[in-house]
């Protein structure tokens, strides 16, 4: 098993490890290019897994929520999260039930979420969500007054005890299974941007939105760009 | 807040109330449509949420790992589970940093996994996973083997205690933002699928696979459709 540093263990991948992955940079580039994580927590012994958006900063990963959400309420106590992003790249088709499986890149980030305090920190932090997911947005768009940043709650979390696990490749049939007549191979899945609804009140001769904008960090491409071939 | 006899206080969504779904066929045709959920457990107070494939079958949602795995392990002690499957419909643009969203279905389980020792029920699991992803692709490759079936661990979960949460439309902007110059509005996403790659070894003659049988069960459309106008 690769160790590192930076695992502790609870963050060794103890299945399959040959999966594991404990690389900082590949870990903050899974993180770029998903947008929707699943935060775990637990109260009174029961887990919770709530679905959210969050931006990574340098070597800290933030969330947000109104300040009366559940998640938040809980989080700011400092209680323990494990915080999991995956991205599925594919579908793994073998020639038995068996080895069928999925491509994927996945994330996962344990610590403890400390409630950011300081507006500067917020601010830095709520411009990385909104620029995460559409670059250069958060300059187009009218900044958060006082009372909204009040109403947002920022948590932080130090990506120090982490690991990723990655599939990549072709299906790994049983020796005797390749005579087998069946198709077998990868199908590649990706996320792509539909046409665009523009909403009815937009301001007369507003430029449209170039969706493009979107496949410049990566995770997305524009319904125009063919979806296929992204080796 | 809408409650639904199906739903208790842990499964009841306290933030925006007016997002939650308790309908049995709304929460089935979610779980139908992803095919990754996100499993949280709690081992000595730490939570950890897994990334893994399921299927729906009436209302049991099954799980399945290799009898090694930490989460098998540990799931079939018969502990407390949070099982999360999220879509992701859109990106929503609003005109100021605030009211940006994402348009979303997801679903929340909580419950007790069972592990599966019938090998009948087993047997038929395993094929709720192959044809959950591919319609029609467990009667067209090779069923497990004894030793197979005995090296996966199939875990059950009843759908009793669940709700869905929905974002769906365009932003909704405060009012004197209406007037400001910037797009707003709706990128829709969806999955597509990208060019096949077939697996080197195929032998000679088998037929390529329809990448549009992925489409029959909603989820994924094959690249060859337009990537637009999925309203």
């Amino acid at each position: 098993m690769i160790d590192h540093p930076q695992s502790g263990p609870r963050s060794l991948v103890t299945r399959r490890p040959a999966r594991g992955v404990y690389d900082r940079a590949q870990i903050h580039r899974i993180l770029d290019e998903a947008f929707v994580c699943h935060v775990g927590f637990v109260v009174d012994g029961q887990p919770f897994v709530i679905p959210t958006s969050y931006a990574r900063v340098d070597d800290r990963l933030y969330l947000h929520g109104s300040t009366a959400s559940r998640m938040v309420r809980t989080l700011e106590r400092g209680i323990e999260v494990c915080v999991t992003a995956t991205l599925v790249d594919g579908l793994v088709l073998a020639r038995s039930a068996f080895h069928h499986s999925v491509n994927y890149r996945s994330v996962v980030v344990f610590g403890t979420a400390r409630l950011v305090e300081n507006d500067q920190e917020k601010m830095s932090a709520l411009r990385a969500f909104t620029n995460h997911v559409v670059p250069g947005r958060w300059e187009e768009v009218r900044p958060p007054t006082e009372q909204e940043l009040q109403g947002t709650a920022v948590l932080a979390l130090t990506i120090d005890e982490a690991s990723a696990k990655v599939r990549t490749g072709p299906p790994i049939d049983d020796e005797e299974d390749y005579a087998l007549a069946v198709w077998a191979g990868e199908v590649p899945l990706r996320t792509t941007a539909g046409e665009l609804r523009p909403d009815d009140r937009l301001v007369a001769g507003v430029p449209p939105f170039d969706a493009g904008r979107l496949a410049r960090r990566g995770a997305l491409s524009p319904a125009a760009e063919p979806a296929v071939g992204d080796e």
